[in-house]
């Protein structure tokens, strides 16, 4: 069942307010057994006292022992089933950079690598060529020219960059061209339905006048593309939950991710404290609010216990600015869980509270990973997390009678 | 998967015996966070030792977020998925009021309302006329003569009745004609489908002579329908559980519900205590036993938390009677909450407790909603309820060698 097929059919209009605060990667791990996590090793009077008020539980991003990426973390989180709806690769990278997809656009992963006197690749990489050498070299093929189509090509890091074909008639699905082995030539574009056969001959010109534009160029003389992709056909918020959404956010990434689901994106923030400045700025113009934090991510990424246990009270710091607003339901979650142990992104389901008057406080005293466990709401699947947001903000009517 | 279709392969017979009481919205919440509920606050010492005995759960009705009307709560508590099933509003309310829909009916519930000289509605509930001004009315439509179709109206309540056409070929799918506007006239009955374009003439016939009989009603001149429904296909439980089993209800909307599963309605108890009389009386006739309890709905939903920890306290103590009857599977819970606080239905899971020789009793010692959340079956669709109790009467046989 998509809940959507019930949200859509059970909404009602309310002049209540939802903020979903994402602490990404929020969820860790003790360094030992027993010990403690960062979000229970940091001082957090204000998301303790969330917890006395409000419900807790554990928070599983796709299914159990599955770890997701930013994109499915997210969608899940949003109420999008992230194993229904999945952004394709390319329209992933695109919308990380910040890039607005259209309709009519096919999105790619582009990787430089280099080639050999045959055209057989030595290295799929160009040597993981710096940002500062590459970028000139993406934007140089902006140069390329194909017959009703507009090409956009934009530099990631390193080896990687997006392009981007805007035309009539393109189909996403097209087999990459990485043969993922040197020493042989890249593959040929080659569609893998009947719709897509123009976007695979699309690439295949694009490759080509790509590689006269870098025949000069010896570490990055090629290049490979992964991941082709339309813009994912995500329903908006606006029609699922009847809400006007808002995202503020700091990275181009969870713009695009929100901006996929018809949020708009409001103001330039560059901190948290912005982020709140924001938030209090647009607060009657929306009935939902979505604000990225994205520092307990990257200190997990990095490793950095320490670091992590600062963002998170840093965090903190800033709850009472939110609840100063009223909000008629707070919830406080990640979008996974990211433990410093790991330095990377993991399945262990993530604490979330949801506060609001008629939420049925638990009896949770703080908040963390061993307590959101025993909290009022289990652990449950990210998706049902707006069905309860708006239950709790009288936005759903019974079901039956 | 359709859980159906795992106890239609597992079921065995048995000799064991299962009571189901139902007390009806019976989840609540405390009138202040972190206070108790109706259920935590009553006295109920039989209650709490069947929690002791029993294992505990929260049983969350459809799923989470959505608040079940009594149709869909009961259905997810007897088995059927709720979001499978669904009861159309006019044979719901048909069977709400006692009225055994055949195969050959389709039910719809008809208003009153007030048209104007021009034949527009000028009051789409004719005032909320009294019910004894509306029922004679409702009983005059009984002369409506429509050739090849039985024609039974019956009156509901204020300006509702609920008419039923009984005759072949009669699809149930026909829009309302209900315009949701005044000002405008009723919209004529217009059939969504093929087979149910005989449906609709039967029922704009119904109409035109209606509102001959009606003519001089200056109030309740006109009539509007809406939720045109078949009586829904719902498997038996004898079939898809192999159980004879006996419905002890007061209420004829649980009557109904239990008769659409395939119950046999049992006795004429207008009380709890005459109720446990005739599960005493009938206790060698059949294998399963639903008994609902009404009032702890209704106190609910006018907001008397005092009068519903009462009820709870009235129903504790019909319990020693139960249990002296050595079920082999005892279940109390609800179909869904109705908070004393909100006034209504909610969505918030409802307290279960299990008890049966093999039930794996947990660490709780009290039934109530905080206690059940933290109870051996933790949270879980009240669709699951029934395969539970078969396996713990033992009429499960092992799924696969």
């Amino acid at each position: 069942m998509d809940m959507h097929e019930l949200t859509r059919e059970l909404k009602v209009p309310s002049d209540s307010k939802i903020v979903l605060l994402v602490a990404d990667g929020l969820g860790d791990l003790p360094l030992e057994p027993g010990g403690k996590t960062p979000l229970e090793t940091a001082a957090t009077p204000n998301l303790d006292e969330l917890a006395v008020r409000g419900i807790l539980g554990g928070s599983i991003p796709v299914k159990p022992g599955i770890t997701p990426g930013s994109g499915p973390g997210h969608l899940g989180l949003f109420g999008y089933d992230p194993l229904t709806y999945r952004i394709g690769r390319g329209a992933l990278e695109a919308t990380g950079i910040g890039f607005h997809l259209t309709d009519r656009d096919v999105a790619v992963r582009g990787n430089f690598c280099t080639l050999d006197a045959a055209g057989k690749i030595s290295d799929r990489r160009a040597g993981r060529i710096a940002t500062e050498k590459s970028a000139p070299l993406a934007e140089r093929l902006r140069e390329v020219k194909i017959p009703g189509i507009e090409v956009f090509v934009e530099p990631v890091k390193e080896h990687r960059f997006v392009a981007v074909f805007r035309g009539d008639g393109l189909g996403g699905h097209v087999e990459d061209t990485d043969p993922q082995a040197t020493g042989v030539p890249p593959l040929k574009p080659k569609a893998a339905n009947a719709e897509s056969q123009r976007t695979a001959e699309v690439a295949a010109d694009f490759v080509s006048q790509a590689c006269k534009l870098l025949a000069d160029e010896k570490q990055a003389n090629g290049l490979t593309l992964r991941g082709f992709a339309r813009k994912p056909d995500l329903p908006s918020y606006e029609e699922v939950y009847g809400l006007k959404a808002a995202a503020i956010a700091v990275y181009p990434m969870y713009k695009g991710l929100a901006r996929l689901v018809g949020m708009d994106i409001v103001g330039q923030a560059q901190t948290l404290g912005e982020q709140i400045d924001v938030l209090q700025q647009e607060w009657n113009n929306f009935d939902f609010f979505f604000i990225h934090f994205k520092y307990t991510d990257s200190t997990g990424e990095d490793g950095n216990f320490d670091s992590k246990v600062k963002r998170i009270e840093e965090l903190d710091a800033v709850i009472p600015r939110v609840t100063g607003l009223d909000p008629t339901v707070l919830i406080v979650t990640g979008d996974h869980s990211t433990p410093a142990l790991l330095k990377s992104h993991s399945w262990h389901p993530v604490p979330m509270v949801l506060v609001s008057k008629v939420c049925r406080t638990d009896r949770c005293t703080s908040f963390g990973e061993n307590e959101a466990i025993a909290g009022g709401l289990g652990q449950f699947e990210a998706k049902y997390l707006m069905p309860l947001a708006l239950a709790n903000a009288g936005r759903l009517t019974k079901f039956g009678a």
